[in-house]
């Protein structure tokens, strides 16, 4: 069993933690709020008092943040991880950043004589639960395979996509679907409203369909009633479009479908929605469509 | 047990015809040609010479055919369904179709004394094989309750929609999903393939992800390797996607991922793909990345 | 001078027989209702009690209408040009028609042994009294050469463009820019707006500069203050994409920015602005925007 | 008459410096390539060596240069123009540049004393040799009312926009309709052509019509003839697309029609176009319509 340390124990890595405690592995731990990380403490995870400290104690540290601006807060500075590795050493980010940042950690990584893979995962906190979650690998071929059974600790589909940030980049290849999928959703679900069927029945039928991804299941309850917080903002999935055009630019791919989802979600920041969960999009059309939703 | 018949045996509707065989059901069958029958014949299904013969034999008749077309071609006409129709009769149509043409034909079931039901399905050939066949329902309900059993034998999940061209109105609302969902996918592989990531290694991760919905999972493989015959043609979708605007501009529901994937429906043709299955909207896109794809 | 009668005396039409008597021409016309044309009988114009006496008094027939369905009103029946039209005689429309509908009447009209010429114009009321309007001719090249001078008597670019219904067809292929024109147009006011420079002087700015088509620089205006009644309203300037985005489709071009635009008009009737000038394209952004523009 | 400096003589800003001696300005210039500025100095121009000396020189120095970069190259450095400027001085910007650099370089200015203008202009070379150039200007506007006299012997239209950055975002909000209404009119050509009009025919019907804005009027030709440099390049175009998307998403205005165009530069790009005018736009979707346009 191998000696862990964990960053960022929030919705999906206080779970994807709790898998690697399951499995055996020694796990010390790190989050911005300790009280959040009870249950993993009563688990019998180690904690660390600052993210240097977890990386000392660990052989292999894994972080899984909300975003590239809170990685680097993690990483950076005298409490960072960074300033803790060494030749050995080996650094999992499992956040979904911004692939430039990653592949720019991973030279600093480098540098310090460890090495670092970008591990983004796919999937909800449902789906880590239910040990289904699937993960792909950037980084060195050879570190992948060294760590490749713990990552299948955390999950069934662990695929080496290529050198370091590559991962990160498919992440964002893969997230630029789910605001196109929901569009697409939610003009369908309108105009069956708007001819008639009611939206309950609609949705139902849908749900029941060969065009439902997992993505949009456990999302498109919300189209009948809005969730207590959302799983994913406006604003978090505007940022992963952004990468997603940005990316698109330069290597000169275009992204159509993406080009019009963006635009509808600044249409749900204008209309003062940019916190809820991306799910408004289909308020955001509705009104569109001279229905007010509320 | 009942006393059906059953007009179109092709790829879905054979296959449908068997499970009603293998229920335990008298199925009466017709197709145009009658070769691609044979198995059914083998497998006890009787033979009528005429759409009007198989609905003068059965109670209930079915028919699943290509298109609007096809569908008036075994309706009208003295061989025609409608000619064999009388009261107490039951008449489910389950291809796609205009909601407008299954509507008026309705109409003319009713004046014949019997009844009417759209019952448009949604899967392929592999989800009807697996019992998993997805059915929406249009038509008077108490007529619905009658014939509920025997629907249920086709597949597991039947939802009631509303009344007559109210299901053939939602399949099109559920189907404007397919071609934007895999222009989606097409960007997002292009833009990891540009990235450096080999297509093949893109495909798989993005099939291991949870955006995948299962109208993905047997069209995707096609961006790897053209499949031999379409299973859904570039005319044909764009069949679906003109009835979904149509409905849009009569019920005022704007669809903008759907306007977009039309347009690239159009170039697909202009490009001479307008045979190959829809899934060639990946070419479309890598012709307009500079990729080739031959 | 030639005799010549004139179909439809509105906005455009009366207009442009004016021009036709003060070029010195005798013009009989006719009008759905009289007293609109009481200004055209007091300069000089005679009157015809229907459309067919029209085109029997006359050697050459305009029509000038609303659209394909006015068109046919006046051409069809026994009060119908057809019925008057022999050899020799000549046919002009001018109305903006559907091509296919154009070239059929065509036929029509050539069975009589006369001779249709489809001739839209580009321009607006204002342009015709400024004497600058644009006029496009479809129709056999001998026959235009017949009547050219009394065309130059109506504007001062006249262009031939091929045989019957492809002046009709290029007219389409123009309007399509207006919407879209209109869109980005509101676009930029709005970026403008918001970003802190008032309305009226971005406005203005914008009127000054290189990118302003005649189309809009009496349009525009209508952003600062709605017009009494609209120009070319909601349902029409839609009438016309449809058009378009329908020949298009059987002649395989993709038509991706009319095909947005066209969404943008769905979205003002689902406001309940189809009987706007198309000018409420730019409310339709403010309020895609936040802006409720009230 | 005024003592002036002007850097950057090239195309626009030579032709504009020679307006200025004409009305009798002294006028100090300075150009990289002194050898394209020969007819100026043949004029009565005078030369500085560097930026820095003619804005010692100089009481109001303009500068007009390609970008953002080409902008802090001639203002930053011993030899830049901010090194020169001090109280009393004025500083006008007449390049197409990033509203925020401009708004962060007139700050700078103001460290120092002076005053700086953001006037950016809307037309071509030929509009400038026509005297008939449109000025936007932000900054103070009593700095303003002091050169307007000046700024008005360039172009009649002289408009003050509001404080500084605020034309500089004017001239993008502006700037986002060119490929717009090119690709509309790309559109309706294509749709021309593939009807049977000649592609001649279309064109000069098109020309004639009432959709032309002028920076379409002297752009349209590159259609039927490639111009031998570009006036404008796919890349230079999509420089101010992608300013104006990201003040779209600053202040939260969908940009639907602007979005779509900037996916077919990225085209354009993909298929070895970036260099060209952005007229190719032509070209990209002829290609997508399966015209080959060599």
């Amino acid at each position: 069993m191998a000696n862990l340390g964990f960053i960022g124990l929030g919705a999906m890595g206080g779970r994807i933690a709790k898998r690697l405690l399951d499995a055996g592995h020694t796990v010390t731990g790190y989050n911005r709020t300790r009280s959040k990380a009870q249950w993993l403490l009563d688990a019998g995870m180690l904690w660390g008092e600052t993210p240097s400290a977890v990386a000392r104690a660990a052989d292999i540290t894994f972080t899984m943040v909300a975003n590239t601006t809170a990685l680097r807060s993690v990483v950076e500075g005298p409490d960072g991880v960074l300033d803790a590795l060494a030749a050995g050493k080996v650094f999992i980010d499992m956040s979904t950043v911004s692939p430039s940042f990653s592949r720019d950690l991973a030279a600093k990584v480098a540098e310090k004589g460890a090495h670092m893979l970008d591990v983004p995962v796919s999937g909800s906190t449902i789906t880590v639960e239910q040990g289904n979650l699937s993960l792909m690998v950037g980084g060195d071929e050879a570190i992948f395979e060294q760590v490749k059974s713990i990552l299948l600790d955390i999950g069934p589909r662990v695929n080496y996509v290529g050198k370091n940030g590559q991962a990160a980049l498919m992440k964002v290849a893969i997230n630029l679907s789910l605001p196109v999928q929901f569009l697409a959703f939610s003009e369908g679900l309108l105009l069956a409203e708007k001819s008639g069927i009611p939206r309950e029945t609609a949705y139902k039928v849908w749900m029941d369909s060969a065009v439902v991804p997992p993505a949009i299941r456990y999302r498109g309850p919300f189209v009948l009633k809005k969730p207590d917080e959302p799983l994913f903002d406006v604003n978090m999935m505007q940022k992963d479009l952004l990468l997603a055009l940005e990316i698109g630019r330069e290597v000169d791919v275009p992204l159509p479908t993406v080009a019009v989802a963006n635009e509808f979600l600044t249409a749900a920041r204008a209309m003062g929605l940019a916190k809820e969960d991306f799910a408004v999009l289909f308020d955001v059309l509705a009104r569109m469509s001279g229905i007010s939703n509320e």
